[in-house]
């Protein structure tokens, strides 16, 4: 079967030849006589298969050694519940910064859970077609951690700097960027991110947290939420989600062997950069994004008329290109460009888009 | 590779059609172009597969209109916070009977949560090798529910009844015997299981509320812990474990293609009676779990002798029965026999503890 270019924002392509190890292995992983699937976690033989995933992420992302790197359950979702549970209790309050859907969505579940939370910093007056200027002098001086999401999916834009929180702990929700470039951990207190972007199938989430703020859990939240006793079980208080841990550190060792974040880096702009050149070359397309906040990872473009808007994606997928619509939320067109989307789609869909236009002419 | 027969307590054992079915579509699902750890989870080929789990579910276990099946993660041990963020707010208590781990850690989690819990029941005081006799009279008349643990997992008991609450909602841990015999759904208000023993790999948790129970969540809980939240958007909140719901659907279709949960409960019954006829026959090993309170899913067994008890496991292990070391809190042995669990698995347990007791006679 021939496979489709899946421009899904998530869960989204997996590198094939990950896939076809998996496939490789499935009823039967190395000599252990079962599947992944099948192994109890307290088996060496898993203990193995997820002390590999964590170090792989660890050498993937040069991740300091005082840092715990955590996998877990729920999604970014459930970390929205965690962030304010794990750390809101150092100083009382905390600071949001707004950039589109996710982090609104971060910001009110902590207001809903009754906390003291302020957004100090928003781009929600030019509907989110960038990412906020956060400079020191906004941020509270008694906020227990500034929260960011790094890249915003929904609307195709990314921090283009790290906000300089000094002293406090700035959190990042980087479910749909992370390890596709380096970034320095060390200027973060805590990274989290849902693994269905970049990393693996839906149902891990990888919390990356500065180990001195560990221990400020509210005494009543759900322990399953507690990031301390999550790091002093090795993330196996519970049964973790073996499965996608697994593929997760296939992932990873895919990574790797391309060259790591750097090379990962070099394709993911390169492949970004020939959609953005593209879009600014033309005027059948906008990008509606301000350049300085566009993200490598998700590429929003709208043709201006609905009804092309509606039928450019149901023709795309005729063509093996599919899940071009944009989020229901902001309409248009949104083209997810992870990891491991090869350059070949990106150019088949800027094929196809030209082919589009032409087929298509504006009134 | 020879698979081996695994007597994991879970992960464990999935059937090995299942596994074969999706080693052969992992790569591409239909015609889709892509696997299903790919798939946008809003996309039509991902929602019909949600769809066909949940409707094969509600077949297999004759689940009533009137409750919902939740597919969520976190595991058991995340409905532990759950249970009492979504259910004590209708009267501010609730009951608990200890059968062992699992049913302690419930009960603990609702004390450390602050809420005003009792403990009914327990068999604590004969170290769990039965489960406790429940009647109407012990419920406290204002509870929000009463909480069990159906099969304890590491005791290897299980309640051969249905406990009598009225008109108190009775809420069922069933991680480690659901779908392995029919049970009468409408009996319980809220019925919880991880699905990693009977259903799926690891990080899918399946919830079965009746709706009447819908909606008394804390209003400062964790949205993604609210189950009527999750009931409101079809368990598609945010991203759900998507693989492991299309394997738990395969799952599903397996049984029901073997004749569904009588089918079942007759292959599991024969099972557990081969064995415990052995362990009643003889007296080498003895079965520590009193005859009422027997378990069809976990079968616990000693030697009576500690260094023996080591040796077992690793001796087994060299012929293909793998897993069979009891919890690390109980010792002994424990052979958990779930529906995957072919009875010619059993057969050869049987045959291995005849040959071991032969060549290791006690001094």
């Amino acid at each position: 079967m021939n496979r489709v270019y899946n421009f899904s924002a998530g869960p989204s392509m997996l590198p094939l030849p990950v896939l076809e190890k998996a496939a490789a292995e499935l009823t039967g992983y190395g000599d252990s006589g079962m599947s992944v699937m099948e192994m109890s976690h307290r088996s060496p033989v898993f203990d193995a298969i997820i002390k590999n995933a964590q170090a792989k992420l660890r050498e993937l992302m040069d991740i300091p050694a005082n840092y715990k790197v955590l996998f877990l359950q729920g999604g970014a979702s459930t970390q929205f519940s965690a962030v304010p549970l794990n750390l809101i209790g150092r100083t009382g309050k905390a600071d949001y910064a707004v950039s589109g859907q996710f982090s609104s969505k971060a910001f009110k579940e902590a207001q809903k859970m009754g906390y003291d939370v302020k957004c100090i910093a928003s781009s929600k007056d030019t509907n989110f077609d960038r990412v906020p200027r956060i400079t020191r002098d906004m941020i509270s001086p008694d906020a227990s951690y500034l929260h960011i999401c790094f890249n915003n999916t929904i609307y195709g834009t990314k921090y283009d700097y790290i906000p300089d929180t000094g002293d406090i702990p700035l959190v990042a929700d980087m479910s749909s960027c992370i390890i596709s470039e380096p970034v320095d951990v060390s200027k973060f207190g805590v990274i989290y991110a849902g693994a269905q972007k970049n990393m693996a199938p839906a149902g891990l989430t990888v919390v990356i947290v500065r180990d001195d703020l560990l221990g400020y859990c509210d005494p009543k939240a759900p322990t399953m939420l507690d990031w301390k006793v999550m790091a002093e079980n090795d993330s196996m208080y519970n049964t973790p989600p073996c499965y996608p841990i697994y593929i997760a550190g296939l992932v990873y060792e895919w990574i790797l062997g391309m060259g790591g974040l750097e090379a990962m880096k070099e394709c993911n702009v390169k492949k970004a950069s020939i959609l953005y050149d593209y879009l600014d070359s033309q005027s059948y397309y906008t990008a509606p994004v301000q350049k300085s906040s566009r993200s490598i990872m998700n590429v929003t473009f709208v043709t201006g008329d609905a009804d092309l808007d509606a039928k450019f994606p149901k023709e795309a997928a005729k063509v093996g290109l599919v899940n071009l619509k944009g989020h229901r939320s902001v309409g248009g067109m949104r083209a997810s460009i992870y990891n491991a989307m090869p350059i070949e789609g990106v150019q088949a869909l800027i094929e196809f888009m030209q082919d589009f236009a032409k087929a298509n002419p504006k009134a």
